[in-house]
Order: C-alpha cells, then structure tokens, then sequence
C-alpha cells in the first residue's frame, strides 16, 4: 500500500536526472505523493535536486519542499535565488509554510523573497506569521480558513464560501464572526447542508468553540487538541478576533517531537539526532552527556580512594561497586521518568512535592526490601563474609530509597523553576546517583568493621 | 483558556455529591467539556462516579465514559449492569468507542450487552469491530462515515449526506463508492457547492484516495497518517469495499501511546505507569527491570572475583570500576537510542546492517579517543601510577567502541526477529554493557603489569 523507497529506485533515478532525462524521470516520480517524493528528495545531492524541482509542477515542487527534513530542506532553499523561491516555492504555498521557509533565510534574502511575492495579500500573510515568536500559537497557525459573518443569509455564505475555499486546502470548520471579526463560532456542515437558504448565520451557529490565543505555547496548543480531540483550532488575537487557525497534522508534528526530544534526554542526547546524520552531529549530540559521565566517574573514583584503606581490609567489597552504582542509576531513572512523563502529559494529578515523595518512598521500600533480601541470600550462601553480606544488602536498600526520592524530587525541582525537567533523565541521574551509591556503600561498610 | 483542576474543586465536588445534590454538581461542571469533566471523574470513587453519571444526559455520560483513563473506566463500566451499559452509554458512542468499551467485557457479560443495544445496525457494527484483532486498523476504525454512490447526482447525493450526517460526528471526506461499495474516491466540499445540482457524481469525484486494509498494523496506520497529513483514513475490506474509516484523533493516541512506550522501556518501566498508578502498579513495572539489573551486578561482582589477585596487586583499579561500568552504559544506551527511534519513526534509511555499524564505529572513535584523553590527562595530573593512567584510557577507548557497536547492533537484530527494539534499550543495555566494560578493563589491566 505504502511507498517503500529501495536503493535500486534512488540508482534509476540518479541516473536519468544525470542523463537529464525528464521523461525517464516523470516515468519514476510522476505518479508519487509529495511525502514520498519528499523521502526520495532526501536522498539526492542538492544539485540532482534541484534538476528534479524543475522537472516537477510548482505546485508539486513546493508540496515536496515542505516535506522534506529540515537540515536538508535549508540546503534546497539556500541554491535558488531569492526570486525562484517567491516564484516557484513561496506562491504555492499556504501562509504557515511559507513562512517556515522564508524564516530560516537570513534577514536581508528574507526581505528581497517578500518583495518578490506576488500577490500582495499573501505577501502580508506572510509577514504577519513571521512576527511571532517560536513556540507559540502564532508562530504555528496558517491565515487560510473559512469565515463567514453573523448577519449573512445561508445562500449568500454559500457563495462567500466558494470564494474562500479557493486558497484552503481543507476547509475542517466553518467559522462564524461578528462586524469586528471577532469569533462567536462555528456554522457545522450539518446545519449548512439541512437549512433553508434564506435563514440567517446568526440563528445557525454553535457556540463553545474552543480557541487559543496567539501567545499560546506550542505545547498547550498540542496538549489541547489531543485532549478535546480537535482537529483544527482557531487562534484569536488580543481583542478576540480571529486571525488564523492551526491544524492537527502541525500539532501532530510537535507532539511527536516532543516526545522524540524527552526520549533523547533520557537517552542522553543533546540534540534529536537521526541515523542518517553525518558523524559530527551525532558525536556534538552525544559528547557533553558522556563527559559528564567521565566528571562523575572521575568524583566516583575520589570518593572511593577516601575509602582505599577499607577497601585494603576488606577488598571484597570491590566486588559490589557495579552492582550498587548501576542499581542507584536503574531506580534514579525509572523515578525520574515517571515524573517527565506525567509533567509532559499533564497528568501528575494535583498532590504536592511532599505527596509524591511519600509515594516513591513507599515503591523504593518494597523495591528495596525485595533486592536487598535476593541479594542477602545470595550472598549468604556464595560468599564467607558475613560483614559483606550484611554491608551489600543495607546499603543497597538505602541507595535505593536515597535513587527513588532523588529521581522523583530534581524533576519536580527543575520544572517548578521552568527549565526543563527532561534534563533530569539520563546520563544526570544515572551519574549523580552513582556518586551517592558509593558513599552510602562504604559510609555502611564502614560501620560494620570499625 | 483551558480548565485547571483544583483540590478545592474535588472536594466542593464530593460535598456535593454525598449530599445527593444534583444541583450543586450540575452548577459546578454542567459547562465543562466532557474530556473535562472525565479528568475531574478520574478522581472520585467508583460509587461518586455513578452519582455522577446519573446526574449527566446519557450522551453526556457517555462523552466523560469514552475519555476517562482505560484503568479507571474498565471499574467504572464493571458497576454497571449490562442492561445499563447498553441504555446509557453504548447507543450514544459511536461504533469504534462501543466496541471499547465491550471488548473489556467478560465474554458473557458481553453477549449481554450487545442483546440489549436496540438499534440493530449499531449491534451489527459492534459485533464486526469486535472481530478484528487489538492493533490492526479493523479494531482502530470506526463504521461512521459518509459515501455516496458515482451514480448519484449532486442533488441526490446532498439529500443522502443530509440522512447519514445524523449519525456522524465529524464528515471530513465524502466517500464515493460504486454499486459494490467499492471505494472509487472522494468529493471534495468544494466541488460539492461549486456544482450544478443535476450533475453526476461520477464525472466529479477525486481519485488517488490512501486508504489501508482492516489488517494494517495500527503503527503503519499511524505512520501513513503523519506522512501523508491524513485527518481519517478509509480502511477496505479483501474486495477493495469500503467497511470503515480511522479519525486523526484515534491516531494521535496510538502515535503518544507508542512513544509513551518506548520512553517508558528506555528508562526501565516494563509498563506505560502513570505517577497517580498505585503503589502495586507502579513496584511491579519497575521490579523486573531492578532485578535484571541485581543480575547483572552479580555477574559483574564475579568477574571481579576472577581478577581478585590483580586487584591486591593494584588496588587503584577499584577506584575506576564505576567509570567504566558508566561509560559502557551511557554510550550502548545512547546508540541503541538513535536505532530505536529510527525505527519508530521509518527514518533510518535503507543502509544495511554493516553500513550502519561502520558510522557508529565512527562516531565512537571520535568520542572514545576524546573521553581516553581527558582521562588519561587527569590521571597523569593527580595518579602517580602511569600503568593506572593508561590502562583507564586504553579500556575506556575499548568500551567505548565495544558499548556502540553492541547498542547498535542488539535493537537491529531484535527488529529483525520481530521482537520489541525499544527492549534493548535502558537497563538490558547497560546491565550488558557494565559486564563487558569490567571484562575489557582488567583484561587491559593483566595485559599492562604480567
């Protein structure tokens, strides 16, 4: 059903582009959605690229565009002129793409794109989306919708609807709006199909439509429209007007990267890298988390040379080291996890700080209870000392308590002082919880042989 | 904007309720939406939930029922009697939410249920979703939707859309099919206002529709969907027919549950737990892991034992245990990290196994000769032993190569044998890779000082 991109395909294809043969070329793209275009786009040198656009619509062109990575997608843009851009990509494109294009150029190319575009309407569009700021409702919304007013019959909305759904790819909800374009709500294709054209807007619409502002945050735009299961959200500005609405298939995108980032977090990753990056990004994204784990290796190792003359009386207790650090680590990230993912799915419930610690204390205890006994008994029947049995089995149930309420706390921490809690997962806790491990294991040997 | 749920709300709630005042509750969420009011009912005990609900318009009840937690809505469903079931909730949801809410049914409970629903064609649908296996588009898809026959004019066709809207919430495609309900194409909303009223459907449908088959995995669903910005996918039967359609927000759920998952493993919770699960819930999901990892310490605790007699000759070798032990672990989570994601997401492209294990080894060589010489600096500063200092860089740089190509190479082999990949990832790859990690270093160690 699905397009499934081969090696063999890329290898026709490069050829024919070599052979600038756009017959050949047509044959294998021709009958392609633009997603699956965009995948192979990827896959060219700019330059093979570039003789694809051309041999493409402009409509088509700048559908693929939009759906390609945008690392690669940069690139594309950076090898046209600013007056190509306007004219094959820009005036294909519905306000939020463009603008998505068009910001990543660089101040000065941006504007002479603008001068270049056309229609004048859209060229404002354009410049409106751009003014708001990365993150928000505004930034993420597009201008073309469906409105029509209040005081219109159902046959004069109609015929403004027709006009209107020239320039809307899906038209979703038809909005309903006062004289000063404020919102009131919206005109369902239910009531638009089953009522008799002379009746008035006004004694049609639904009111209770759910909206955002401008300012909104990316994430509660998402968190929203999941939650109310949504699939277009109009976006109002300051005095209640409509002035753009934001789709699901963008908000899909951001939840999915949301969720991409948090999992690279705990994976520790700085950055949400893909395989097929090239080497230098995938070392910049792993290299600062690893040198943190090199920091905390190095403050490992000093914590147990205070400890070297204990470990010269009883040097079994080197044996425990791993099984002590990495236990800390495994319950550090399980308590941390739980809290990101209940911070970035909203539902933590409304308990406290201090309830929330109470509930991990009473899972570390019985987590604790159960690896300290297994541990206990295989200790007891492998090994001679008793000393270490005892020393292995108390300082792994507090290590794991000490893990559960430091994984569950530092989260917590971070958010309520806005940076993002994600931080808190991974290689952070892991490496902190190692140094903690070791203290209390050599703190409790130490207590039993001195 | 959004509605924010408050202690002091729960409890002028509860009040409300154990007073059996119908008003009073009605006042506090009579406005809300249902997706509200299913958070606020996710707290109250099972028997102020059915207050709750008797309270509610049966439709209304059912809204809150379909968007409550499935944990908390299996007990909810469990209070009522089948007949209940039927009368309240099921005839007012639509066919996929129905079958939802049965399928958690014990067989016969269920049988019960179905007999007593009265709108026969509601039942009929029930019992053919119910048929199809969790995971597949069959049990993701609803039988909702609006088609029209090619045959049809446009008059014809508004008249017919009229009646079948009654039972759809949202149309977003018109659905042509021909005389065998085999699905042609759609009309789109714009041709349906813009066309004369005599004109056939035939010559004004659009072909080229994605649509999938009742056994498409519901992951492969949901890839199509985001790649293609699907807001419902029509979903065919072995004949090419038209059986059913799956909606963006059914979607958006299976793309946040299966990051949700994949999160979840990675940090070692072998079930998607909520931080509000109980304490049971919550032990249960993380024991196995911790216990993988009590394993993996023993293990690690007899390969030290075989090196005993070279640790009393360099007792300094504790000291960078923990280090190691890390290191090995933060890289292989980190690679397999990069792997699973690439195979959630379809974006690894098509290089074979080997190709993708030459660019970890890469990325490793840099970042391994990176972290060996900041340690080996460190060490040349404050060690005194330089057989310490190079056998910490040495089998540093070794595990460091050794974890990445391990992390790559585990989730790879899994995919292939159709197990879980994110499985690799978390504590199965670091408890692994700690073992290696101590191997690599006192064989390093021996090497040095024998």
């Amino acid at each position: 059903m699905q397009f499934q991109l081969t090696k063999e395909f890329i290898e026709n294809l490069r050829e024919s582009l070599d052979n600038r043969s756009e017959e050949q070329v047509l044959n294998l793209i021709g009958e392609l959605h633009a997603a699956d275009v965009a995948e192979i786009v990827e896959e060219l040198e700019v330059e093979e690229a570039k003789v694809l656009y051309s041999y493409l619509s402009a409509e088509k062109a700048s559908e693929v565009l939009i759906n390609i990575d945008e690392d690669i997608r940069d690139k594309h843009i950076a090898s046209f002129t600013s007056k190509e851009i306007a004219e094959i990509f820009i005036e294909n494109l519905e306000s939020d793409d463009a603008a998505d294009v068009i910001s990543v150029l660089p101040e000065r190319e941006r504007e002479e794109v603008i001068s270049n575009i056309e229609n004048l309407e859209q060229a404002e569009d354009i410049v409106d989306l751009l003014s708001f700021d990365e993150g928000t409702a505004g930034a993420l919304m597009g201008k073309e919708l469906v409105q029509v007013n209040e005081n219109w019959s159902i046959k004069q909305c109609i015929r403004e609807m027709r006009k209107q759904a020239e320039t809307v790819d899906n038209i979703y909800t038809v909005y309903v709006v006062d004289d000063h374009e404020k919102l009131l709500g919206k005109l369902s294709l239910k009531k638009l199909l089953t009522a008799a054209a002379g009746k008035k807007i006004a004694d049609l619409y639904d009111v209770g439509l759910k909206s955002c502002q401008t300012y909104t945050s990316s994430e509660e735009v998402a968190n929203m429209m999941e939650k109310y299961d949504l699939v277009a959200l109009p976006v109002l500005d300051e005095l209640g007007r409509l002035v753009g609405r934001i789709t699901i298939d963008d908000v899909v995108d951001v939840i999915k990267e949301e969720a991409d980032k948090d999992y690279s977090m705990a994976s520790g990753l700085s950055e949400t890298v893909e395989s097929t990056d090239n080497i230098w990004v995938l070392t910049r994204a792993r290299l600062p988390w690893l040198v943190l784990g090199l920091l905390g290796g190095v403050l490992g190792a000093r914590v147990i040379g205070i400890y070297e003359h204990d470990l010269k009386i009883m040097p079994e207790m080197a044996f425990f080291i791993p099984l002590i650090a990495a236990m800390g680590g495994n319950v550090g990230v399980q308590s941390s996890a739980i809290i990101v993912q209940g911070l970035a799915n909203n539902s933590l419930g409304f308990g406290g700080i201090f309830q929330k610690l109470g509930k991990e204390f009473s899972v570390a205890l019985l987590n604790g209870f159960v690896c300290a006994l297994l541990i206990l008994v295989y200790n007891l029947i492998s090994s001679d000392s008793l000393i270490l049995s005892y020393t292995v089995s108390i300082s792994l149930f507090s290590v794991i308590i000490f893990a559960a309420l430091f994984g569950t706390l530092v989260p917590l921490l971070l958010d309520k002082y806005k940076v993002d809690p994600a931080l808190a997962t991974g290689p952070f806790i892991t490496t902190v919880n190692d140094i903690l491990g070791l203290f209390i294991y050599f703190l409790v040997g130490r207590m039993f042989y001195v």
